[in-house]
């Protein structure tokens, strides 16, 4: 085994090197908490059963409302015949540097390679051109669950990684209008998960065409402010015309009479939002979960000297964790070969919301101790009786709570720049940077070059105002937000 | 496109060419009932969104018992490196023929090929390596939902596909007992989604050393049988010994002192119990699907002439929705431009146990009729209220009769052959044959050479009983049941 033990050092080793502050505090965070572990496979990672549950909290809660918006699941084939890669010429360019290939099947050495999925546009489509006769069959509106690869260079765990699993929804309209309603409806939807459950507050627009999903007309995303002030792109919903309809012959007899091809749009979210959840709300400690989310919501902790301690205030333990179990996911350590301490440490690394810790004093007094993970405030003396509505308000605050700090914390980080000199001092620190752009994608490509900003949308809620771009000093109406980007 | 479409049509026509009734009746009352579809990936399908709500009703129940015998999901490489799969002799030997292997990545050659999972023993033991180091990281109890790749030349959808969907359960342990209970644990568990949830009676017992998993030390199995009195294996369960734990270096300080290799486990089921339902309960209409895994439990159509009616009837049908869609899966199938009579059939080849008609006399007297799918039977005048109740029993009556139904029919379809002649003459109409065999791997390669019948299991249940081998007539108390099987 030694020389795939080895390959897994020098990985960890080539993770590490960049040897910044905040590189080494995430890692940490992600590895102390058990989320993932790296893998014998460059580029790949394991989700570890706490990483795992995260992502299926986060699945639980999307799927629902991929659902309720009149979508249905499928699953597609993982390879990709690679002629099908080329029918779409910008989707080619965009990916084809990026795929891995399989060249032999059962012993023999296939006809055609054959593509592990980096997206899935070109095999649905194939699919949807044999489905979609008749207005009548739109719109179809279809979402996977799937595992994707994309060759990386450089990953790190969650955030960029060559296997992720994710979510790709995929659809085919009558009409541009609605393919565009359904663009912004799924944006909606990625916007509702980053606030409601991941408590991100997110800014949604629309990415510049150097941005945009190769093969789609635009680019919808939604952006979230880490804790060192970069923007992560959680999600993104492309509109993409009839770009894929006419390279694969999704054509359908309109109502009116003629054959016309669809308009469709294509849409995801991945296992990088676990990433978002560290970085996004994480301390000097570890993580901290959001409780819509958080695998478990309250931990018990039992706290005991003697041995007729032990059985009193485990016996009580087990009593309290009953009443609400029900309602709360709750987890009581009861292991014996760790102290108090020891526990209190490992389930703060988890970021678990709240964690009640009861003695033989509080057994006395029919109280517990509830220590905030957010905030790290304790509460003591909160009686027994009625624990499960009290913890459920509590979970309720602290998820609200997330959701400010970060908005507080986001609009602090978020400032104007009047000029390219003025730009670059503040990016330095990281932030979003609320500044005029000329359109001109030369001058957005010299500015990330220039100070490794992007930007990183054209925000919806922005009016036109007249200015001068904050680095070429062009008139233009454009206001963008710029930040440096994970 | 024309090319892959003719490849389409040449994987149709190939599947198509043994021209058998039960393969013809098979991919009908699939792509019938929308559950699947062909797609140009030769060997891959495109599971369709009927199908996959069923896949995920099955996960949905098969995943609370994972996860409430302890164990938790996970998610490792798609990639295996090839030369993990070389560590366990046997292990290599059973899949390397049937590998996907990847040769590039990212438009470089890769320094060594990558395998895409045929299972993943070899990588989650890897793993399993670096997280067990003493006997309190034991048991470790791990599932994975994933999708894995084995290189096949006949496909027949969901029952044999080159990628499948499936769950792989693996384990490791202190002693060889805890390894072999739980082995029988999870075949228990395996047992109870059949019986109960797909209403399929299964056969528990173990695999033959030539049938057995290669790299397991036995493997257990549940095998069912399907109308047309063909057995299908739809679960198996491996006791592997430390057969991985050796080749991969899973070693813990055991409570006693010394480093021991652990004891493992690995078990699966797949979307192949998507057939097994099909095969297992449909008749020449089509799908009957039991009702807890039926993605609608109830159709309502609604029958009316003239505009009026379709008023009075709709709005009735959609109080009537509303009454119980909470408890139960409901579909209103109110789409204008089908008779009631095209929407009977639609549903009834689609497996959906029970349908309401409602008339305008219906509404006039407060009452429904009902269709049950298994039996054809109508039951006229059922009161419109209460039916939440009355629907909830029903379905229940209806989940029991086909468990009921289907035990009746193996019971029916299984013989004892006293002799080879009677053996030969029996297995040409399929059932299940409970036999004596000799034991001797060569004997029953003859057998399958000769008469098709493999040994299906060596039933847990059978009692040692003196006899002679069916075929070569030397003693033997091993009484097992052979079967042609899928």
């Amino acid at each position: 085994m030694a020389d795939v033990k080895e390959k897994v050092q020098a990985e960890e080793l080539d993770d590490d090197e960049k040897g910044k502050e905040d590189e080494n505090w995430y890692q940490n965070a992600v590895r102390n908490a058990d989320l993932a572990d790296y893998s014998p496979v460059k580029g790949c990672m394991v989700i570890k059963p706490y990483g795992y549950a995260l992502w299926e909290n986060i699945q639980r809660a999307l799927d629902k409302m991929i659902k309720d918006t009149g979508h249905q699941n499928a699953y597609f084939p993982l390879f990709i015949p690679e002629s099908f890669l080329q029918k779409e010429k910008e989707h080619v360019e965009g990916f084809a540097p990026e795929c891995a290939v399989v060249t032999h099947g059962g012993g023999k050495k296939l006809e055609e390679p054959l593509i592990v999925r980096p997206t899935s546009e070109t095999i649905i489509n194939f699919m949807f051109a044999k489905w979609v006769q008749s207005w009548r069959d739109l719109p179809l509106l279809i979402n996977q669950w799937a595992n994707v690869v994309r060759w990386e260079m450089r990953t790190r765990l969650f955030l960029r990684t060559t296997e992720f699993l994710w979510q790709e929804g995929h659809t085919a309209h009558a009409t541009p209008e609605e393919a565009e309603e359904e663009t912004k409806k799924m944006l909606e939807v990625y916007k509702v998960l980053a606030e409601e459950w991941l408590a991100l507050p997110v800014l949604t627009g629309r990415k510049t065409e150097n941005e945009r999903f190769r093969g789609a007309v635009h680019t919808y995303c939604i952006e979230a402010m880490m804790r060192d002030g970069k923007a992560l792109q959680a999600g993104t919903s492309h509109n993409l015309g009839q770009n894929f309809s006419k390279a694969f012959g999704i054509q359908f007899q309109s109502q009116a009479g003629p054959l016309a091809h669809a308009y469709q749009t294509s849409w995801g979210v991945s296992t990088r939002l676990v990433g978002a959840i560290v970085l996004g709300h994480g301390d000097e400690k570890g993580l901290i979960l959001p409780p819509k989310l958080a695998p478990y919501q309250v931990v018990i902790v039992p706290i005991y000297k003697t041995d007729e301690e032990k059985q009193t205030v485990l016996a009580r333990c087990r009593e309290i964790e009953a009443q609400f179990k029900d309602r709360i996911r709750v987890h009581l350590d009861d292991r014996d070969q760790h102290t108090p301490g020891y526990k209190f440490n490992h389930w703060e690394v988890r970021g678990v919301p709240l964690r009640l810790n009861i003695g033989p004093k509080d057994v006395a007094n029919n109280v517990v101790e509830i220590a905030r993970r957010d905030t790290g405030e304790k509460i003591r003396g909160v009686s027994q009786d009625g624990l499960a509505d009290y913890l459920t308000k509590l979970l309720d605050d602290v998820q609200k709570a997330l959701f400010e700090r970060a908005l507080k914390f986001r609009s602090e980080h978020t400032h104007k720049a009047a000029n390219y000199d003025e730009f670059k001092k503040i990016i330095e620190n990281n932030g979003f940077i609320e500044a005029h752009w000329c359109k001109d994608g030369e001058c957005e490509l010299a500015i990330k070059d220039e100070t490794k900003a992007t930007i990183r949308c054209l925000p919806f809620n922005f009016e036109p105002k007249q200015g001068k771009c904050v680095r070429c000093e062009k008139p233009t109406d454009q206001v963008v937000v710029f930040a440096r980007a994970y």
